[in-house]
C-alpha cells in the first residue's frame, strides 16, 4: 500500500497512474502538483487527486512515491525543486519517453540522493492530453520499461515495479541507452515523420483540396501527429543523437526507394513492400498470440 | 436496376461493390471473372457472385455494367480481352487508385469505344485483401471520385454514379490529373513511407528487440504497410511522376527538419509539430462535423 502518492503533472500519463492505483485500492491519498491551476482543479473534480499542492514542500511532506509526468525537458528543474524536501524514505520515479537525458538531469539535480530516483517509461499513451484523457485502464497489459541505476536499492526498484504491476503493466528492464535507441526507432522517428507529413501537406497551396480526400489510411498514419507538440519537442531534443541516427537511416532508405521508383523498378518496389508487409504481419501475429518476446533476457 | 453486373477481380473492392448492390436490391445477377480460381470459388461460396465466368466472352454477354477491380497495371490487358465482346449498351468502370494511367491504357485498348469507359475510384479500403474481406458497408458514407472523359455520354456517367450512390457512396468529380496529384499526396506517399519504415526496421540486426517495444502509435502509423504489395507496386508505378513530386517535397521537408533537430532548435521543432497538430485537428473536426468540403465546385 502506498500511503501518499505525489503526481507532478496530472495529465493523461500521471492521471492514469493515479486512477489505476486508486482503482486497485493501492493508495491512501494522491497529491497533485503542476503548472496549470486549471488542470489541477479539473484533476481534483475528476477525483484523480485528493489534494492540490501549491509548493514542493507541501507536496513532498510524507511522500512515499512521487511520479514525474511532465515533459522530459522539465525533469531537472522539477527535481531541483523537490530535493530540499526529499525525505529519506521517498522514492521518485518518472514516466518520461527518454531515459539517458532524464538520468543525466536527475544525477545533476539530486547528486548523492540519486539512488532515490528510479527511471521508468510506461509504453502507453494516446494523442489526447490533460486530466480529462486520464483513464484507470491505460496501462493494462502494456509494458513499463524501468532503467534502474547502479545506485538504486533493489527494494526501491521493486517498489516502483510493484506500483506499475498494480496498474496492470508488465515490467521490462533495459539500460537507459538501449531504451533510447529502441524508442528512437519505433516511436520517436514515426512521430517526427507523421508531424512532417501533415505540416508538409498543410503548407501546400491546395491543402484544402488534399485534406478533403484524405481517408482512413491517412487518418491512422497521422494519428500520432495529434500528440502534444511541447512533449514531442522535448523528446526529440532529449533523444536527439539516437533520433538523428534513425532519421538518417530512414532518409537513406527513402533515397534508395526514390531511385527504385524513378527507375520504374517494379520488382524492387514490390520486394520492399512485401518485406514490410510480412514483417508487420509477423509482428501483429506475435502480439495477438500474446507470445513471449524473443529476446527475453532483458525482461522479468 | 442493373441486370447483369460483371466484376473483374472479386476481392475486397470488387466484392464489396457486388455485395452492396445486392443488399440494395439493385442488381439481378453478378458474374465474376478473375485470375485466381480459388478466389472465384470462395466468392461464389460467400454469395458475392452468382456465377463464375472462365472467359471474357462468357462474362460480357448481356453485361450492363462491368467493374474492373484488379491491380491497375492490368487495366490495359483486361480491356483488350473484353473489347471483342463489348456490346454497345455495356458500360465499363473501374476502381483503380490511379486515373491518368488507367485512362491512357483504356484509350489504347478501347480506341473508338473509349466513351463506354467511365473511370472511377472509391475512396475506401482496408489492409485486408480477398473475397473474405468484402463487406456490403465498405463504401457507405465514403467518397467515390469519378474522372469522366470528354467522350463519355452524360447518361453513362450517371449510370456509374447511380451504382456507387446505391452503395452509400458520395460522388465527386475531378480530372484524372488532379485526382492523381491529390492521391499521390494523401494516400500513395503515406503508403510508401509506411512500407519504407517497416522494411527499414525489419532489416536492422536488433529488429526483434525493436518490434518487441513497438506500441499502438507504431501499429497505426504502419497499418497501411499491411496492404497488398502487388497492388501498391502498380499504384506507385502508375502514378510515378506525381508520387516522385510528393516524395521530393517530403524529403526536402525532412531534410530541413533534420537540420532543425541537429541544431537543437526547439522552437523550430515545436512550430512544425504544432502546425501539424492544428491542421490535423481541424481536418478531424471537419470530418466529425460532416461539414461540406471547402472546395465544393468539383463535387456534386
Amino acid at each position: 500500500m502506498i500511503g501518499r502518492l505525489v503526481i507532478v503533472g496530472v495529465g493523461l500519463i500521471g492521471g492514469s497512474f493515479a486512477l489505476a492505483l486508486k482503482q486497485a485500492g493501492a493508495v491512501r491519498s494522491v497529491a497533485g502538483l503542476g503548472r496549470s491551476a486549471q488542470a489541477m482543479e479539473r484533476a481534483l473534480e475528476l477525483g484523480i487527486v485528493d489534494e492540490i499542492c501549491t509548493s514542493a514542500q507541501e507536496a513532498m511532506c510524507g511522500a512515499d512515491l512521487v511520479l514525474l509526468a511532465a515533459p522530459v525537458g522539465q525533469t531537472g528543474a522539477i527535481l531541483e525543486s523537490l530535493l530540499p524536501h526529499l525525505e529519506s524514505n521517498t522514492i521518485i520515479t518518472d514516466a518520461g519517453s527518454t531515459k539517458s537525458d532524464v538520468v543525466a538531469a536527475a544525477r545533476a539535480a539530486l547528486g548523492g540522493r540519486i539512488g532515490q530516483f528510479v527511471p521508468g517509461h510506461p509504453i502507453a499513451g494516446s494523442e489526447s492530453n490533460g486530466p480529462d484523457a486520464a483513464m484507470a485502464g491505460l496501462y493494462r497489459g502494456k509494458k513499463t520499461v524501468l532503467t534502474p541505476l547502479p545506485e538504486n536499492d533493489p527494494a526501491a526498484v521493486e517498489r516502483v515495479a510493484a506500483a506499475w504491476r498494480l496498474c496492470g503493466s508488465l515490467i521490462h528492464k533495459l539500460s537507459p541507452a538501449d531504451h533510447d535507441r529502441v524508442f528512437a526507432a519505433v516511436s520517436h522517428l514515426p512521430h517526427l515523420l507523421a508531424y512532417a507529413l501533415v505540416d508538409d501537406i498543410a503548407a501546400k497551396p491546395h491543402a484544402g483540396l488534399l485534406f478533403q480526400y484524405a481517408a482512413s489510411g491517412f487518418r491512422d498514419f497521422t494519428r500520432i501527429a495529434g500528440s502534444s507538440p511541447e512533449m514531442w519537442r522535448d523528446i526529440s531534443l532529449a533523444n536527439r543523437d539516437a533520433l538523428l541516427t534513425e532519421l538518417d537511416a530512414y532518409l537513406a532508405q527513402l533515397t534508395t526507394l526514390r531511385a527504385t521508383l524513378a527507375a520504374a523498378d517494379g520488382h524492387g518496389l514490390e520486394t520492399v513492400y512485401a518485406n514490410a508487409q510480412r514483417a508487420r504481419r509477423e509482428w501483429i501475429e506475435a502480439i495477438e498470440a500474446g507470445s513471449p518476446p524473443q529476446l527475453h533476457q532483458d525482461t522479468e
